[in-house]
């Protein structure tokens, strides 16, 4: 299945999401759209426009192929083959990566993992993958053509491995370090900060006593 | 120092991006928004839109005050004072969270971990803080006053955590469970998926070599 190369940024965000839940409905046929925008959270509406865009239409009264539509998703998204990943950082969120078997049922292969501690090396993680010294990065690269990179380090030492990565072919990054990586035009980097996560939720909170503040003005 | 209470939520996303820039400039006055933006990731004029919505504006020249700028973004937030966060989930990623120490610079303060394997209780995290049984859950929360909550389980046992959350009073949720949790309006869902993030980035690397391909057949 080709994937057709259209797809717009903020309909391929949803994507991941849509995929997953098709995924958890072993032995089912076909679902509705209402159902299937129900369990992925957006409204069907959404759901429909987004996988229009992929060329991908229900029938009507039967709904969506569920083992169909699933292919779909994989081929838009590049996941028909399993992609190498590397992991800089053994800490405690390098290991929940590297430890994390999901990965691999939703197409990635952790084939390295890497640590600027020299004690760390030869520590032994699933699959037979052992922590390897950080001066090895860029030969494990090479040699697993890994493209795809976690970046699960302290701030401080996130930007030298950036480059190191970039440097040795990696060109997407997905980076767990509080800081604003810079890299060249065509590299990708997502940035998944835990503390902006639970600051938005604080955020959110705030508003809610604002707006119960503001109604009680308003008795 | 209050919060203005009519910040977007696209805009409010990228506050905390600007405050933990800002927290990294210890010693310095004034940042112009051209240097500021480049530190954040963000072009000058988005960053100056978004700092006035805020009420804060640079002098020209002189460029914006950062501790002033600092206090506005922490009370806008509502990250004056520290807000208690119960974690479930006592794997890897739980404790990954629990030992972040970043956290507590950021506005946060670990209060509780509880796990479901009985056999975890009793196990030391950082700041004298012990694992938890789950029966708990819901006495901690009374106890400790916390709203905010990290569900770091398997994707099975996250819904009847999170209804338990919400029954014992938690109004934001920081998700890392692959699921779609329902929870009553008012309450806040943020979702970390790392299997998305690690997605989209495939989705990146295939629509590069797709826009290799057209060249190709275009030389």
């Amino acid at each position: 299945m080709q994937p057709s190369g259209r797809v717009p940024e903020s309909t391929a965000a949803r994507l991941p999401v849509y995929l997953r839940v098709l995924s958890d409905l072993a032995g089912v046929d076909s679902i509705s759209s209402e159902e299937l925008a129900a369990a992925c959270g957006v409204s069907s509406a959404q759901l429909r426009k987004d996988l229009a865009v992929l060329g991908s239409h229900g029938t009507r009264g039967v709904g969506y192929d569920v083992p169909g539509l699933r292919d779909a998703l994989a081929a838009e998204l590049g996941l028909e083959q399993d992609w190498p990943v590397v992991i800089v950082g053994g800490g405690n969120l390098g290991m929940a990566l590297a430890n994390y078997a999901g990965f691999l049922s939703r197409g990635f292969r952790v084939v390295g993992i890497v640590d600027a501690d020299q004690l760390r090396a030869g520590e032994a993680v699933v699959g037979g993958l052992v922590i390897q010294p950080m001066a090895d990065l860029a030969r494990i690269i090479r040699r697993t053509h890994a493209v795809i990179a976690v970046i699960a380090t302290p701030a401080e030492g996130a930007q030298p491995v950036a480059d190191e990565l970039v440097a040795a072919g990696v060109t997407g990054i997905l980076n767990f370090a509080p800081v604003v990586l810079s890299v060249p035009a065509g590299v990708a980097v997502r940035d998944v900060d835990l503390g902006v996560e639970l600051q938005l939720l604080a955020f959110h909170e705030q508003q809610r006593s604002l707006g119960r503040d503001s109604r009680r003005e308003g008795e």
